[in-house]
């Protein structure tokens, strides 16, 4: 009965986990929307969403808290609570990234782009791809495919680090200087967004071997 | 008998995160005095010095985990522990923001600086001082000092938002660009590390008042 009780208390943990992750990463996509379409009223939208996100966070905290409380678990299942936890915080990283993503666009404004941004869209594409996967590996508890998804992170520095050196080498006029900023922070919240993917990898990897790994070096 | 227990544990994992605490802004001031002086041997230093704070993190995080499985605390002092998790995460953050500091003096090398940085420096000592005062505030459990080091935040996010317009602004020759990029992305990271103080202030709001505060907007 005990037993039962904290899995059907885990699975529920787990589902205010994956709501969580969607809304961040649906507010990303948002935000890359807003960026690629310079819509500034979908980037005010972004802002407003975050809150939603960092409710969901401390609501995921608190029924962590409780179910530590009333159940005391042990071993493995203390664990799988405890790296919830910081799953969740690095979702909700994810939805402060969009929130800069999105006052970064504000700032661009409407001038036109000084430069190709096919890089970044492709950066952003594999980032959203590893936060949509990493979770459901983290609850299935698959660490093959967290190693594989962990593994994409070396393409997007790779990207990352190509596109930031062809847009600090770019001849542009000294009015384009800000968007040259603007871009380069954009760029690095998306690295940093699929870092956070990893991140989730490695509390996996630690849940599963008892030992922690540096997946992203 | 088991409250003393609970009690010695736990002022020995209140140690370690004053360590944790100690090593990453000793990293972080060290970054910084190699990006003042462009001294790359001790950005290298940094770098080396990471997963030494990497691995005080984790073992910050085991010793929790052990606690909570074999004395199994409830209330107050389960919030405790897990406060202490999300800080040494919180610290473990500024250690990499101080690797991310320590790459872009790299980047720099040894071409002088194309404006004054001391907009930068002024952030820079804030948020040091923020970090030192803010662990402990929160060992000590002592909100009103918390508070008061969390609204300089506001003081550190004004001098990035000034810093940031004024690199923008900068009339520079294109070769000067990268430059310009990366003094943006070493503000950003001082700010960056100023949140995480205010983040620690955020967990023992939370730990003390039992309600979530949002104390950076």
């Amino acid at each position: 009965m005990v037993r039962e009780r904290f899995e059907h208390d885990l699975i529920t943990v787990q589902q205010d986990l994956m709501e969580l992750c969607d809304k961040s990463v649906d507010a990303l996509e948002l935000s890359f929307k807003a960026f690629l379409n310079k819509d500034i009223d979908l980037a005010l939208t972004v802002i407003d969403m975050d809150s939603q996100i960092n409710h969901l966070e401390e609501a995921i905290n608190d029924r962590v808290i409780l179910l530590l409380a009333k159940q005391q678990p042990v071993a493995t299942d203390l664990r799988r609570l405890i790296v919830v936890i910081k799953a969740a915080s690095d979702m909700e990283r994810v939805g402060d990234y969009a929130v800069n993503i999105a006052k970064d666009t504000i700032r661009i404004g409407k001038d036109p782009f000084v430069t190709s941004i096919e890089p970044i869209e492709e950066m952003f594409h594999k980032t959203v791809s590893m936060l949509r996967h990493i979770i459901e590996a983290f609850i299935e508890e698959n660490t093959v495919k967290a190693k594989e998804i962990a593994e994409l992170d070396d393409q997007v520095d790779a990207l990352y680090g190509s596109t930031i050196s062809h847009l600090m080498k770019l001849n542009v006029s000294n009015e384009h200087v800000a968007q040259i900023t603007n871009l380069s922070f954009i760029c690095r919240y998306v690295e940093r967004c699929a870092d956070h993917a990893t991140n989730i990898a490695e509390h996996l990897f630690y849940l599963v071997k008892g030992k922690h790994y540096e997946l992203n070096n």
